[in-house]
């Protein structure tokens, strides 16, 4: 059984990626957990990797990190799908994938994942907008495209979705406006019994991280401990 | 044959990945070229990718965008041997591939590529230099453990010796300091014939993108025309 390795689940964006695909496709897995942001945080995650980053996935002698590379690893090691299965689609995927691997990178520094709050709806500025504008884009041409057979990207769940996963929570925590067809698909996500799973995690936890913490008040805190 | 959309030779970090994966593997492709930073590259981009970035695959009605995904289709539709056969060996090359995908960016910045130029050694900041020994740790651990069957970090050239290609001319480019085993590597990237037959079509080009042109003078001018 493979082990993942993950941090705060409700502010770790990266290690909610694999996490949900892994859970939602039904392999079986056991997790090591690391608070970031604590004075042995770093020493803690480079005993795992070389990479000093999670989430990593530990299967008896490989280890696997970046997200990502996670994702195919678990394709290929448990033959689960975590790619669609059509080829046009998959192409599709795999590059809508690796965009937010790399990308949104304004609605990602201005609006860090943080499942314990919910914020105002405010103008967070041009690049915000645009990557948002960027994300419904994708949203509704692989709904259009590629959607018939359920409701997530590519019809049924997939590496995809894992991977847009957090910038949809961030969607929801900063009160954005969509039109129907993301909120719908935001929705799609939210309701995933594995995300429900993770978010009641979340909200159990008592960390603070302040970088994730934007200066603004909180129209929620679901995290009544913290 | 699948068609290749690439930027300028000299400049285009991104184009330079899977063209060098495919050109090595000998798949035979088309080239579309888009030169950067003209008035008319955006539109010209997003006519065939609606991410508006380089490079794109055209294979028939199939899109690819994003380098690490070109090459993830590049092995599955052409039965390239894109990645290691071991499956360890494998992961590790997709999880530094991936490293790369979303990484390296202090070195990335204050280093742009840039094969019509030489610069002097100098000092070029912490953060450039954690950058360099990540990229040192990298070759070192991939060579020790699966470089048996050839000069490149999984012994055979592969698709992580294509995503860190640009990297390794910017080692080169301005004259950073490097371990042997690292040298070593950095040669054999150097002297690989579509390496070599991409820099002798950038040394061609007359485009100057100021953006990557950094605020030094050279000590080796390469492109005699521009
Ligand atoms: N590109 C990486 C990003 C991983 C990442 O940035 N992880 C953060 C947590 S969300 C981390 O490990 N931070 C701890 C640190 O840098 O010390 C991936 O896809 O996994
Ligand atoms: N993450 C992307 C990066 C692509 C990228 O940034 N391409 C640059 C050229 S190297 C580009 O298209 N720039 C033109 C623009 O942004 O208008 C990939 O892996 O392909």
């Amino acid at each position: 059984m493979p082990t993942l390795v993950i941090a705060n689940k409700c502010y770790s964006s990266w290690s909610l990626r694999p996490w949900l695909l892994i859970k939602q496709l039904g392999v079986a897995f056991d997790e090591i957990f690391i608070p970031l942001d604590l004075p042995d945080t770093k020493e803690k995650v480079l005993r795992h990797s070389p990479a000093g980053k999670v989430p990593i996935l530990i299967d008896g002698d490989v280890i696997v990190w970046e997200s990502i590379s996670i994702m195919e690893y678990v394709g290929e090691a448990y033959g689960a799908p975590v790619w669609p299965e059509d080829r046009k689609a998959r192409a599709m995927a795999r590059s809508v994938a690796a965009e937010m691997h790399a990308g949104f990178s304004a609605l990602r520094s201005a609006c860090p994942m943080n499942l314990g709050k919910k914020y105002a709806q405010k103008d967070r500025g041009e690049a915000v907008a645009r990557d948002v504008a960027r994300f419904s884009e994708i949203v509704r041409q692989a709904r259009e495209r590629f959607g018939a057979g359920g409701p997530f990207l590519f019809g049924a769940f997939s590496a995809a979705d894992a991977m847009y996963a957090p910038l949809v929570t961030r969607l929801d925590t900063y009160s954005i406006a969509l039109d129907a067809t993301t909120r719908a698909y935001v929705d799609a996500i939210l309701l995933l019994p594995a995300f429900q799973e993770w978010r009641s995690d979340a909200l159990k936890e008592q960390w603070i991280v302040e970088a994730d913490e934007v200066g603004e008040d909180a129209i929620e805190n679901y995290r009544k401990a913290a």
